[in-house]
């Protein structure tokens, strides 16, 4: 129930109970929380930490992320034209974007949880992409009819002024761009944990950031290569 | 370093150690990441649950904040005008919702490891605000000029054809947007675990898919307010 901590001649200089560990590991705890959330862990309490510590600590992280995030300017700009022609297509990206990252932050913290009860291993992760391939598109075809039905319904309701003669190929491309999106977040965002942790970094600390930009940056490209192949010849 | 377990009767029927304890902490720990990653917990290993029943459960969360997220198509719509006329805003809406979002969840983050540590009680809710809106409002400009830097450098360098004109208003629309919607994230998202805790919800688990779409929909008005302001003569 107790170790004794020793110096380099082995006296004894103290001793660690078993309630110290409880101690630690509810300490320790909420810092993954908040790693996963998108920050540095703060080393003090939140009401004693310094303004400027605080600042740097979080600042850092959001500077990051913005950096990443910056790709989808470029993606969206590479698209400005089809943008222009089929305005509609932009009411839909924040939902198809928010979608992707979604399912890929829900695969990472699956797998993340997995890893840390030890219930996969590194040389598990084809074993794991065999099982999130088709969870992925499963998950996305519930979300695609969503997205589908979110369509024809305002559509056919006249909400906001509907969505122009080609109401149904919009539904089409907001549909199956859903699907598309879930499931590369969904395979995206299992196997990410592996890669971090295969070249050296943990998982639980990098994650969040990493599958946020990937996903968000692909998912725009999916949506606007869907819209391409539906839209060609009517909108576009 | 036992207790022991009895029935109605009082006779002993068992007996929990502190290793069960420290079991039973180790166990639940990641599945308050999971929770935050956005799913209801699994109650079976990853590798063993059936596929239908990871579906139901992660697909439930999935559609919940997919519907949450239709109200960003509904602003949008709104501003569907506004975009006609200036398509150079919707190059930078993935940039600045996401801003939003991860200021948001950083922010909920560190109050949820704040609230678990007892550092802030309930009654600390005007405290944390008066010191989240001026991080808000720190954080906001730092982001804020790293978005007007992206505008500027891209647009002197001639990357991808640049932002028109107007285009120092569009950095400015950018700046002022991302330090808005980064001062609401930061904002929003610390005051959401109190306002959960307050109506008896565990702030763990509920607070991730809610900071989403409230940041994600009010970051899109945000900037279409904020586009009105500077654009108003020139680009609306």
């Amino acid at each position: 129930m107790a170790i004794p901590v020793v110096d380099e001649a082995g006296r004894i200089i103290g001793v660690r109970t078993v309630d110290d560990v409880i101690d630690a590991i509810v300490e320790e705890h909420p810092e993954d929380v908040q790693r996963f959330g998108g920050m540095e862990a703060l080393d003090e309490p939140y009401t004693q930490i310094g303004f400027f510590s605080m600042i740097r600590k979080r600042g850092g992280w959001l500077s990051i992320l913005l950096i990443g995030e910056m790709f989808t300017a470029t993606v969206m700009k590479h698209f400005e034209l089809e943008l222009s022609k089929a305005l509609v297509l932009t009411l839909f990206i924040p939902l198809i974007m928010s979608s992707g990252g979604n399912s890929g932050s829900q695969a990472t913290s699956l797998i993340i949880r997995a890893m840390a009860l030890d219930e996969v291993k590194l040389k598990d992760w084809w074993r794991v992409a065999l099982r999130e391939l088709p969870s992925g598109i499963a998950l996305g075809a519930i979300l695609g009819l969503l997205g589908v039905l979110r369509v024809l319904i305002w559509q056919y309701m006249g909400i906001g002024g509907g969505y122009g003669v080609h109401y149904g190929l919009v539904a089409a491309v907001v549909g199956v761009a859903l699907l598309g999106v879930v499931t590369f977040g969904s395979l995206a965002g299992s196997m990410l944990p592996f890669v971090l942790r295969r070249i050296g970094f943990d998982p639980a600390s990098a994650s969040a950031p990493f599958v946020a930009t990937l996903v968000d940056v692909t998912a725009l490209s999916i949506y606007f290569y869907v819209a391409l192949f539906f839209l060609r010849g009517t909108l576009l």
